[in-house]
C-alpha cells in the first residue's frame, strides 16, 4: 500500500515534469495605471495559483498590431518551450476575427486574437498547430452574463488553463488551417544590387531606424565597413527621406548630425544619425507602411 | 515509522492545500523609478520565498486615496480567496490613522492604512472582519530603531507573514468594529426621473469619463440606444459643463468633437467625444468631488 | 528500499532548504516598452522555471551607472542572502570591463559588469568575495555564434544558473581581488564644524536632494530642529547654489518656495522647497558630479 503511494507520488512528479511549464507572459496595450493587467492575472491566478506570471510589455502604442507582432517576434523564442504567451491589442474586439492559440514549432503557445499580431512570429518560428478558442468551453464562469472583456474572460483564462494543465493543448478548440491573418509589409530581399525592406521598428530611445534587413543580405551585397550607401525611405510608396550613410562601425565615423549605416543587436541594417534622432529630425516612422531601398553608391 | 511519516507528508500536502494561497499583490503612488516598490518585495521575499508577488499599480497619482479605492473595488475580486493586497497610498503616515487588514465577505485581504481607500471595496464585496495591525508584533524586526517605512516594515511584512501563513488572520491583531473611514461622494441613485452619481475615474487613453451609474438604473430609466440624454457636470457642487449626448451603441453616432453617452466595459454610464478628450476639452476631472445629474431629454 | 527512497528525498528537501533562494532580481537601463527585458527572463525561465523573477527597476536612466549603483544600494540588503541581483547599466559593452559576480558579506550576489555599479554596494554592504565570469562557460548555448546581449546572454543566463543551484558560487569563474572599479565621489565627512557630501539623488516626484549625510554625522554637529544651517552646492567644484536652510521637522515651518533642510526616509540630510522643486527651480542635479557643504549658522 506504502509502495503503491509511493509510485503514485514519484509517477505525478514525472508527469508534471512533461507537463507545461506553468508560464503565462502578459502583452497588451493597456498600459499599468488601471488595474486592467492586473484583472487579467487574477483571473489566471484563480485558475492555479501555482503559475507564473511574467509581462513582455504593457506599452505597445494602442491598437498597434504591428508592434504587438514585432515584439511577439523579438522574444517568444527566448522562452523555452511550453511557455503560454496572451497578447491584446484588438481593436477588432466585438467584431468577427478569430480568438485562436497558435503553437509554434518551438513549442511556445500565443493566444490573441489573429488580427495581424502573429504575423512575424507564423514566419519567423512557423506554425506547428492553431486553433480556434472555443468560447462556449473556454471563458471564465460568470462572465457570459454581460459585456465580456475578452483579454480577461477568455484570453487570460484559457492560456491560464493551457499552462496549468488543467486543458489539453486539443481542448482549446478545433484545429484550424495553418494560415494566420497577415499584415503586408515589404519582405527583405536583394534584387538587382538593390536591398529592399521594412522599418520594423524605431529604436524609441534613440530616434535610430531598424529595418528587417538581415546581416545575410548585407554580406551577399558585399557591403563592408566604409562603404557609402544610398538610402531612400517611403511611407505608402510616397517618398520620405533620400541620402547617403557610410556603413559604419562606431557612430563616431560620421560628423555629428550625419547619417551612417550599421548593424544593430539583432544583425539587421540599422540608420541613425550621430548624436541625433533620425526619427524625430526626418519625421521617419515604423511599421508595415514604412519601406526602405538601400543600394551602394 | 514510515506510514507515520507519510501520514505527515499527506496531513502537510492537505493543509497546505486550506492555507492562504501565498500570493501578494501590491498598490502604491511610489511609481516604479526608484527602489520602494523593490524593498517592499525584498521584504516579503525575506519572509518566505515561496511567495509570488504580483502588482496592481504603481502609478496612483501622489496621495489620492480615491483612486486607489476604485483601483481595488475595480481589480479586487478578480482574484481568489486568500489572495493578499498591499494598499500604500498614505498621506497620513506619521498621524493617528489606524493601520488594518479588512477581509472581504469574498475572502481577500486587504492591507492599508484606514484613510479611505477601502471606501468602495467596503461597500461592494462588504466586510467579513476588520482587525488592527499590532505593530509590537508585526513589524519588520530591526526597522523600530529608526524612522520606520510603513508601506515596507509593517504593511508589506505583514501581508507576506499573512499570504505564507506565518500568522493567522487573528494575529494581525484586535478585530475592529466592521466600517471604514470613508470618501463621502455622490452614491448612484435614480430619483424622479433625474440619475445622479459621481464620475468615478477617467478612462485616461482617451479622456473619457466614467461614472458609478450602473446599467441597472439605466434600464430602470427605460433609456435606449438613440435617446436624448440631458448632462449636468459638478465639482463640489459648482457647474462645470451642461449639455446634451445622445445614448449610443458606437461613438460614430455623433459627429467628431460632439458628446455621447455610453455603457463601458464595467457596465457603468460614461460620457465621452467622438474623436476627442471630453475631460481634457471641457476641463472635467474624476473623484468624488465631481458629480454628475443626468435626465431623459 | 522505501526507506532508502524517503531518505533521498528528505534529503533532497534539506539539501533544497540550505541551496540559493531560486530568487533573480534584474535592473536596468533599457525601460519596459520593448522587449529586452523579458528576452533576459526568458532565458533564465529557461534555465529554470521554478525561478521566480522580480525588478528592481528599469527606469535607470541611460548609461548612468551612478544611480544603478545608488539603486543597488537603497534596496539589496532588503532581500534575503541568497538572493541573484542583474544589474545592466553598461555603456562600456564591447570594451574591457570586467564582468563579475560578487557576494556582499550579507550574503546577496550581485551579476554586473564592473564598470562603477558596484561603488556603493561594496562599501555599505562589503565584498565577501568577487568572481570574473567565465564567459566560455557561462554563456547562453547558441549565443557564441554572432553578436551577443551580454545582459541576456552572459548575465542573465549566468544569474539564473547560480539561483537554480546549477552551477555553484565558485564555478562563476576565477576569483578577483576584493576590489571593484569606484566612481570617486566627495563621502559623507565632518570637519572643522563643517559637513561635506555628495548629492546622492534628486527625489524625483518632489525635486528634493537627497545627500549621502547620515543622521549620525548630523548628530555630531548638534544640529537641532530650528536651527539655520548655510548650505553650498558644487557641481565639479563650480558653486551652483548658496543659501540658507533651516533645520525643520515639517516642511510648513518655512515660506512657501523657500529653502528647508529635513532627515530623509534613509536617515540621511536632505534639502526641499516648501511646495516647490529644489531642483528644478535652482538646476541641481545628482550623482558623483554633485557636492555640498554645510554648515551651522
Amino acid at each position: 500500500m506504502i509502495k503503491k503511494l509511493l509510485t503514485v507520488l514519484l509517477i505525478s512528479v514525472a508527469y508534471l515534469s512533461h507537463a507545461q511549464n506553468k508560464i503565462v507572459v502578459f502583452q497588451s496595450d493597456f498600459g499599468v495605471k488601471d488595474g486592467a493587467v492586473s484583472a487579467m492575472k487574477g483571473v489566471a491566478t484563480g485558475v492555479s495559483a501555482d503559475l507564473k506570471l511574467y509581462d513582455l510589455t504593457h506599452e505597445i502604442p494602442a491598437y498597434n498590431i504591428w508592434e504587438a507582432s514585432y515584439r511577439l517576434y523579438q522574444t517568444v523564442n527566448y522562452w523555452p518551450a511550453g511557455t503560454v504567451f496572451v497578447s491584446v491589442v484588438d481593436p477588432g474586439v466585438g467584431t468577427a476575427r478569430k480568438s485562436v492559440v497558435l503553437k509554434t514549432k518551438t513549442g511556445q503557445y500565443i493566444v490573441t486574437p489573429d488580427n495581424g499580431t502573429l504575423t512575424l512570429i507564423a514566419e519567423s518560428l512557423g506554425i506547428a498547430e492553431i486553433r480556434q478558442i472555443d468560447e462556449a468551453r473556454n471563458r471564465r464562469k460568470g462572465s457570459e452574463k454581460s459585456y465580456t472583456f475578452h483579454g480577461r474572460d477568455v484570453y487570460a483564462y484559457t492560456a491560464a488553463r493551457l499552462a496549468a494543465g488543467v486543458i489539453t493543448y486539443q481542448q482549446v478548440g478545433p484545429e484550424l488551417p495553418k494560415q494566420v491573418v497577415k499584415i503586408p509589409y515589404q519582405k527583405a530581399v536583394l534584387e538587382g544590387g538593390t536591398l529592399k525592406g521594412t522599418i520594423d521598428i524605431l529604436d524609441i530611445q534613440y530616434g535610430n531606424l531598424w529595418t528587417n534587413i538581415g546581416d545575410d543580405l548585407v554580406k551577399q551585397l558585399n557591403v563592408k565597413v566604409g562603404d557609402m550607401l544610398h538610402l531612400v525611405i517611403y511611407q505608402n510608396g510616397e517618398k520620405k527621406f533620400e541620402g547617403d550613410a557610410p556603413y559604419s562601425d562606431t557612430f563616431g565615423e560620421v560628423a555629428k548630425g550625419k547619417p551612417l549605416a550599421y548593424m544593430n543587436s539583432l544583425m539587421q541594417l540599422s540608420f541613425a544619425l550621430n548624436q541625433g534622432s533620425f526619427a524625430d529630425i526626418y519625421k521617419i516612422g515604423s511599421g508595415s507602411d514604412w519601406s526602405v531601398v538601400v543600394s551602394r553608391k
